[in-house]
């Protein structure tokens, strides 16, 4: 896998800030976020999910927004079954970022790789 | 290493909930605990350590128990000296569990491969 | 990568106690701390900097101190670009310790090997 056609959804209901940030700046140093998202093939909340995303991210940069993933995708479905464990740094302010893929389980055992991801849209934290 | 047979032990004095859930759900959504876990090669809580599990975990769902661990052993005998690190999601509702290991250092220098895991006993949290 | 000569600088204001210690001994367990630190060549906090770190750790032992990490090492200039991604257990009684590199992108593309790291210099917590 070098490169995923699964777009990671905006911020869903599904997530929460489970810790309030820092003090230290204006770009939510230090907040994590323990998350449960659904992914799909194309960019449509309501499409089918191939699988779901489980993990935290924190925001870790002062002076910008950037961010620290690490994370499961789990496959449950007749077509796929097992996990494939992504982390990396979320340079925000890319175009595109590229996470580690470094292990998996079941029908992705072993697996090994890039994931790369792309921002659609941001809403503001207000949203939530 | 494809299936580990040290058994975790439970919830212990160690492990100490570090954060409080959030209000989503009824499952612990959010509660991040930091551990620091003796292994057994058997399931006693009296017999000799073999290694320590130092890392963390978080329930990662809405609706139902669910984790995410990443953590490592740590080996410091004469038999075994060295780190194992350990990732993954943990689907408290499968029989069986399995975690990626990505890599080790000593004795365990660039180890891969997968741990299996498997509950023994599950203790309210009215325990602790 | 089978040992660093680029030394992580001590405790700085970049980084941030981002959640509080439990109450369970006097060695901070469970107190997590998500960082952004500059990496130089020597020891010297003005030299210049070659890559950052941003990660977090955590404390997580009672009777002693000992933490987990797990970051990113950022580099973006001329000479490198890419992310090298970093984890393991941090035995700080040690003289040196061991971390994992399990994965990287771009210049350092599925990198894999160990991070060894030593501490020059300990400083109270009341600096910050």
């Amino acid at each position: 896998m070098t490169s995923s056609s699964m777009a990671p959804m905006p911020l869903m209901p599904h997530q929460q800030k489970s810790r309030t940030q820092t003090k230290l700046g204006n770009f939510n140093h230090g907040m994590l976020v323990v998350f449960d998202d659904p992914m799909t093939k194309d960019n449509h909340l309501l499409s089918p999910q191939m699988a779901g995303a489980q993990g935290f991210y924190f925001y870790d940069m002062k002076n910008a927004y950037s961010a620290w993933f690490s994370y499961t995708l789990i496959f449950n479905s007749t077509k796929h079954k097992g996990t494939i464990n992504i982390m990396g740094a979320d340079l925000m302010d890319e175009e595109t970022r590229d996470f580690s893929v470094f292990g998996g389980t079941g029908d992705f055992f072993m697996t090994r790789g890039i994931v790369t991801i792309r921002t659609d849209i941001t809403q503001g934290a207000y949203y939530f």
